[in-house]
């Protein structure tokens, strides 16, 4: 399937993806739904206005004429298919009602360059799993040691903790270097000031469509049809104010300052054709968590610093397949106790290191801890400094001119403030 | 100073009191902010309307007619004080206004027997903090053993998870009993079913006025001004769930799947006349913690049990005054990293224990995790059984005829349902 729009081989957003997002065209004007197309970014709220969405879940829905994606998340998986039908039609080099109506596309099209890109939804609550066998091996090995570095209990469950959701902010929004208490060392006080230790983590989170009713829990077997999509997420953490608080209670202000995520959400329709089986797990999953078939997917990862005035350096090379917990096994898990899940919610997937020492997913793991520094060009670094920029890129490859990636960019500055 | 309604000695409701709700007139009308007065809940939103709110802040404004009160508590201190002045004005006994205005007040004033109350704020992010020196010690104890059963960081910064902001519910909701993962014992797998243990936990939890920016913080002397006011809360936990999946993240499906709040926001402005000196700190707080005057509130808290079909057990009683770490110190915390709170966020206080063996907060200290069974009824009772309502009650006492409670009762049925 081809588009009348231009896309070349390289855009992440060929008409096979068609990810959501929510943008302003104009400061003044109020935020709209839309897809990704090539260099574009598709209207949803005039295609609405104009009837074109007139199958029999959407034509009559306001869900594109909304400030976010929420309505339409919560809609289910007909509704999406539905849409993205249309949409995918519409854009079709066969089909004429876009393609020659030149003030219709006048008004859908958007330079993707010329607009602002938003949190496409609210989010409710955000949760951050643990879900790379490697990663935490890798953290357990660091901080206690290579006996026994994984807890028992990660074996048998998808380890996860609620983290902030007031502070998802969306791809290219400047992070302030937090300050904080550190740990004391010897007998003296506890330490107090900007983190030192600032680190990206890898990760990829779900966005979840339907919900469920408190008191009730999503069976495995169903638990993809509350998932919309996915997007990429870089989960902020700064490791000494982490070490500090952690016990006993989990993390808190070492990831609250900041959580990133990309501006568009790739959907499952669209990741499709590049499921591959989830590792085999060993101890076998307890029956809630034990699905008939365990599906991950082969996407690509890959993290760049470009620190200020420099040019970027790739750090990191993994994979979404990687995970060891799928998300379906996150959402039966969360909802396992009666927890209610509502549309926009965020699970994080934890972050995604692969088995090899250039897959790891923070500089936690690639610098072990500060104590092998990275050369980044020619210069030793640790962790993150002022000024760095850390890019995300997540695709999906059947051959070399056959690209779909799940977002573009993830940009992000990171500068230091004194408050 | 009195009102021109009937309040009996014994209600929680003075016209001292005031607190803030939302509430249904019937299952068909919107929801409406209201004030409590004696049996009666006043209408806000029937007020506004009248043009009744003509001070210089609040005449204009819609924030009484709204179907939750987050827009007052955005508006900040002045706000709340002029809302106030004018509320105590309109129902006390000297002011013809309401009084004399037969339609007004039929209109204004519903029996609160007669109305639904709901969850009076969207809660964007639910923070529980771990501030009672008691509990902490004690869950040491039961956990750890009687050596060093506080953690060093305890005493230098107000431990906090993030919680589960969807599963907060309002008083009278029926909590449903979780399933989950219980620790495996010796070589056996985890089992798995609804949770044998159970629990309370008597907290009460303040509600955020004006938020701050992402990449700013809110000065430990200023806090106070971020704070709208104080709700009972019940952090229901699942010890045995807990138990098997909070290293090393913390808590997660222990807790969420619910945490019950009171239906009515006591103001600051309501218990100023109750202040106390909060507990001497030792070690000093860092000076990002340490305030000018450090208040607690001497607010009386007492929790009952009432076994399906018994009589009800007052459990234990405990006051709020025990706090190790206060609001405003958990505020200042909270947002030293740069993390942005929004208003309606809910911070709750962590279980309040007190000193004394029967003023401890939660059945896990009361019984030592089930090895000191209480008497119910003459019965013996460890955790939780189903069919039990838990009350929370809080009361603060200037002397026998005037008292001011911040809430009705908390009443909690626990059913168990097998999903
Ligand atoms: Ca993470
Ligand atoms: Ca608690
Ligand atoms: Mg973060
Ligand atoms: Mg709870
Ligand atoms: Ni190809």
């Amino acid at each position: 399937m081809k588009s009348f729009i231009q896309v070349s081989p390289e855009s992440h957003f060929p008409i096979q993806n068609l990810p959501y997002g929510v943008f302003k065209p104009d400061p003044d004007l109020q935020p709209r739904p839309a897809v990704a197309i090539g260099d574009y970014v598709l209207d949803l709220s005039v295609l609405a206005d104009a009837g074109l969405f007139n199958g029999p879940l959407l034509s009559g829905s306001d869900c594109f004429n909304q400030p976010t994606l929420n309505k339409f998340m919560g809609m289910g998986r007909p509704a999406w298919k539905e849409a993205r039908a249309t949409i995918q039609k519409l854009l079709s080099e066969d089909e004429p009602t876009l393609r020659d109506n030149t003030n219709l596309r006048e008004r859908s099209l958007v330079p993707m360059s010329k607009v602002e890109m938003l949190v496409p939804m609210t989010i409710g609550d955000y949760t951050d799993f643990f879900s790379s066998m490697h990663h935490a091996k890798n953290c357990g090995v660091i901080f206690r040691g290579p006996q026994n570095p994984i807890n028992l209990n990660w074996y048998y469950l998808p380890i996860a903790y609620h983290g902030r959701a007031s502070s998802v902010v969306i791809s290219g929004t400047d992070i302030v270097r937090p300050r904080g208490q550190c740990p004391p060392s010897g007998d003296s006080l506890p330490s107090f000031g900007p983190s030192k230790k600032l680190d990206f983590e890898l990760e990829m989170a779900a966005v979840v469509g339907p919900g469920n009713k408190l008191g009730t829990c999503i069976d495995i077997n169903n638990a993809t049809d509350h998932i919309f999509g996915l997007v990429l997420m870089n989960d902020w953490s700064a490791r000494d104010i982490q070490g500090w608080e952690y016990v006993p209670l989990g993390p808190f202000l070492g990831k609250s300052f900041g959580t990133t995520i990309s501006p568009w959400i790739v959907t499952l329709d669209a990741l499709e054709p590049f499921a591959c089986d989830a590792p085999k797990q060993d101890p076998p999953p307890l029956p809630y968590l034990a699905e008939k078939t365990s599906k991950n997917y082969d996407l690509q990862l890959e993290v760049q610093i470009k620190p200020s005035g420099q040019e970027p350096c790739v750090v990191t090379k993994s994979n979404f397949k990687h995970l060891y917990w799928t998300v379906t096994q996150q959402i039966a898990h969360h909802t396992i106790n009666g927890c209610n899940l509502r549309p926009g919610d965020l699970f994080g997937t934890g972050t995604i290191s692969g088995p090899e020492p250039e897959s790891l997913g923070c500089l936690l793991e690639l610098t072990w801890n500060g104590q092998k520094p990275l050369s980044l060009n020619g210069k030793s670094r640790t962790f993150l400094e002022d000024g760095d920029e850390v890019t995300f890129t997540g695709v999906c490859k059947v051959c070399h001119h056959h690209s779909l990636g799940p977002n573009e960019n993830l940009r992000l500055a990171i500068n230091l403030t004194v408050v």
